[in-house]
């Protein structure tokens, strides 16, 4: 039977040209205001707004610009939040559009964690079917979506990039804000200034290629303001999910191991892809790319002096 | 109903001294020599050697000399390993001796993630019953042991520490080589030379306190040599498990945002510290010792240049 929504919707925000703005800048007009306990729908574009669709080919990403990085929709106003406060996000429900796309740009333009490894670009256009995306060579990644960028306006006048994340949340790509999750957000503008966008159907830890599965969506989220809560940058509740499938299940891992944590990160991706390319026949481009969609990476250790451990974990699940 | 071995026995290790060594050295001799298929069954020290016992206080830690670690049990000779071949190590199985420890040493000694916010040492010896290790105020750890230490001799001449892990393996301190995992080392000299040690019943990724709950074991393994693999750094396969209870469950996030990989893994141990602090009431030297025990890090993204997101995971379901 299907799940029944046990809450109701307050506002909708489309994602037309009023309502979308990619800077964070605390001197823009809020599109909407909410009450506290409030619910509204955001419809959210792609990362790239609109340059990719579902005929795009690689050969068509050197000329993606990464200049509308990142088409936001919003800011909300969040009545009665004071900077100090934390805003409160209650993350409802997200809702792909049926496509997504994973790509890679020429390592020129020094984008991603390997640009060095990759000259030419690389692309994959996602068929979404329900809670399923779909790769090459009959390969499926369990869909758990959610905002690549939720946050707040910054303190700090002016327009700021959307690029890096920030105190005040943004670009956090954390996979685990997924529906059902509650985010925390530290406030420091009168009324928050929210805003939320590039929306991921899936996306490895790590985010490797410098994309997960991007995708347009819709975003439902309940807002309150929390006074007695102290936090420098977010913090989240979650229930995962930790794995594909929900419970364990037979992972391969790499390691990295290197007394720089970016360089034992770079190693134990290179060695993901190469168990890839090799154990699992896809070709270096579109291991690279499930990669960024699929393989989780943790920091095993990082005390063990002058070393750190980084390590990649693939799902075997993944595979027909 | 207990479970029942599938595999005999066909060598056994004790703990004595002729068997220990604290150094990577290739001019070691074998404590043993296998053949491919066969099992040993090691008795493993702890990580510093015996210094600590169930009755040791944190006052006692700064006393405790970390020059023996650690003590290894091994080298042991697997017949026919070449330099260039992989040594495959299947984990059958990790048996703790009821008792285990979690310390961190005063600030000066500059070990663990965050010296400067501790001046002072801390440590918690766990009562291990089963696979539970109780910590306070009823917090319960599940416990799934595997060794920090595992790996063969490195093919450079004379004596090398064992903190940092290496291209060979050592001191990774990869949570997931749990039994029923498989490890691939790569072999760098004659009959690889294998040692085991420094066995962790429970640890979060990351380790940030410097220990896990430290912990004399018994490590059941079985040999093989595999010449058509290549890797340069270990690799493994594991079934977790990726949560405390072995599916998805509640976690508490915080985020470390920062421009540098290891600032931003330290900005998210202490949210986390300032976490359990808070809201769960724990000194923040227990604090710290259970994020060692039982949150993990990981890199969320890598990529949003210039700042990446590391975030740590606290298990809800380790509180009573």
């Amino acid at each position: 039977m299907p799940r029944r929504r046990d809450y109701a919707i307050d506002h909708r925000l489309s994602d037309d040209d009023e309502n979308i703005h990619s800077a964070w800048d605390n001197s823009l007009d809020p599109v909407l205001t909410v009450e506290p306990g409030e619910v509204v729908r955001f419809e959210c574009r792609d990362a790239v707004d609109r340059q990719v669709g579902v005929q795009t080919t690689a050969e068509d990403v050197p000329d993606i610009s990464f200049d509308p990085v990142h088409p936001l929709t919003g800011p909300v106003a969040v009545e009665g939040a004071q900077p100090g406060d934390v805003l409160e996000v209650e993350l409802l429900d997200l809702q792909h559009k049926g496509w997504g796309y994973t790509a890679f740009w020429p390592g020129e333009m020094d984008l991603g964690l390997l640009p060095e490894d990759f000259e030419d670009p690389g692309l994959h256009v996602w068929d979404l079917e329900g809670d399923v995306g779909h790769f090459v060579d009959g390969i499926e990644v369990p869909l758990d979506p959610f905002p690549g960028v939720i946050g707040v306006a910054p303190d700090e006048a002016g327009e700021h990039d959307t690029l890096p994340p920030r105190s005040v949340g943004g670009n956090m790509d954390v996979k685990h804000m997924t529906a059902g999750s509650t985010v925390y957000l530290p406030v420091e503008v009168e009324d928050a200034l929210f805003s939320v966008g590039d929306c991921h159907a899936a996306q490895g830890d790590g985010e490797v290629c410098v994309t997960g599965v991007e995708a347009p969506m819709f975003v439902t989220a309940r807002f309150d303001v929390r006074s007695g809560m102290d936090i420098e940058q977010p913090q989240f509740e979650t229930r995962g999910p930790f794995t594909p499938t929900g419970r364990d299940e037979p992972m391969y891992g790499t390691t990295g191991i290197s007394d720089d944590l970016m360089e034992a990160t770079k190693k134990a991706v290179r060695q993901m892809i190469d168990h890839l390319h090799e154990e699992r026949g896809l070709s270096r481009g579109e291991a690279y790319l499930l990669c960024s969609a699929a393989v989780d990476l943790k920091i095993s250790e990082v005390v063990d002096a002058p070393n750190w451990t980084v390590s990649a974990y693939l799902p075997e699940s993944i595979f027909p």
